[in-house]
């Protein structure tokens, strides 16, 4: 498919979304910029764009292959992804597999300590009323989706824990949780946003290391080489 | 069965837990006092107990009658009910039909609005962790329910919420939301704690007024008498 950059239709910090000449599909454009800084700030990390979007897309076609749709289409540049244009549900699905982060707190569990099973969280997508917690019921009552679409989500989010993990078993790293992100198309159920450092956590079984943006955050120029050793790790 | 009251098992503000001479059976006793009032401080509003326990024995019985598992047994005095001895789930589960009190404040949604469909809630009963929400994979992977039961509750409440809410349409009140508990004895799931205007909450569609514990709690008194009332207008 030969696509034409459209108009910038979002401006996010880490992603920039475009229009094409082809009204189902989108461009998705990876940043530099590092998400979760205070507004006005910046932080850049050079190349994080192009690792984000060689590890996203590395892991939506691994996805693919066990028959999981993703909105993924194909990598038009290092930085740039095409997608399939979603109607996007504004809910944020959050897996764990260990403690960690705002679960430990918000539970009293030990950072770290292994969840007998993996536990689905679902998020509001509304930051003025600070993504409060949700369940499908709350999904389906407030009209975000039909039931039906939330078992599909829940479904597809299990298999995709069980794919990612074991691929990740595979490359020496204990998959803590991530985030995933839907949408619909002519009512399927896909996969959008990213899977990259920037959605998951990811403890390195050879020195214990935490993967993910927070210590990529650190100040040092060895963030980019960090980025592309996990990049280098993960693909291939 | 005659049971004889033993020792005092849990002394809580609303009710006081006994033992009997029967290992499988508890004496709940229903006092006079006001849930919420800050520590220290005291309300009491005359006879609640025995409304509270008329109320509750009445619409345990109801669900019975639908074959629903409660753990109520009989009533021994007009303030005393005998229960099933449970091995509780420290689960509080939270049920909504129309919008209200936290959850509009939650979810930004207008007190008294409608929802598309009932929404469940399940909270952790962990006073230290200011009781979270939680789904029922945080159950089963804390180890608090296993899988089957945390379906076999689900199922339970969406079925006492039908119940309830024709029941109390026939009285012509709404059911606005309601909290239930339950627990185990030999392997099966019962609803336990008690059903009363400490636990629901109703709006009268004669004159739109709230009935629940909050508006019950105001310094008249009229409070006795209301409670009365609304004893009265449910047990017929």
């Amino acid at each position: 498919m030969t696509v034409k950059k459209g108009k910038l239709l979002i401006e996010g910090k880490v992603k920039k979304v475009y229009s094409t000449n082809e009204p189902d599909y989108l461009i998705l454009h990876f940043t530099d910029n590092v998400a979760g800084v205070r507004s006005g700030e910046e932080r850049i990390i050079k190349n994080k764009g192009t690792y984000n979007n060689a590890i996203s897309s590395f892991l939506f076609k691994l996805l693919g292959g066990y028959h999981i749709r993703t909105h993924f289409v194909d990598v038009l540049k290092p930085d740039e992804m095409l997608v399939r244009k979603l109607d996007i549900i504004p809910i944020t699905v959050e897996v764990w597999n260990f403690a960690g982060g705002s679960f430990s707190k918000r539970y009293g569990i030990a950072k770290g300590e292994a969840l007998n099973r993996p536990v689905v969280e679902f998020y509001l997508k509304n930051s003025k009323l600070r993504n409060p917690m949700i369940t499908a019921d709350h999904a389906c009552a407030f009209g975000y989706a039909k039931p039906e679409e939330m078992q599909t989500i829940d479904r597809t989010v299990r298999k995709v824990n069980a794919v990612l993990k074991s691929f990740f078993d595979r490359r020496k790293f204990k998959l803590i949780n991530f985030k995933l992100e839907f949408g619909r198309y002519q009512d399927k159920i896909f996969l959008s946003d990213e899977i990259s450092p920037d959605t998951f956590s990811l403890v390195d079984m050879k020195d214990g290391e935490t993967k993910n943006k927070a210590p990529l955050n650190l100040a040092t120029d060895k963030i980019t080489a960090a980025y592309e050793e996990l990049k280098n790790r993960i693909c291939k």
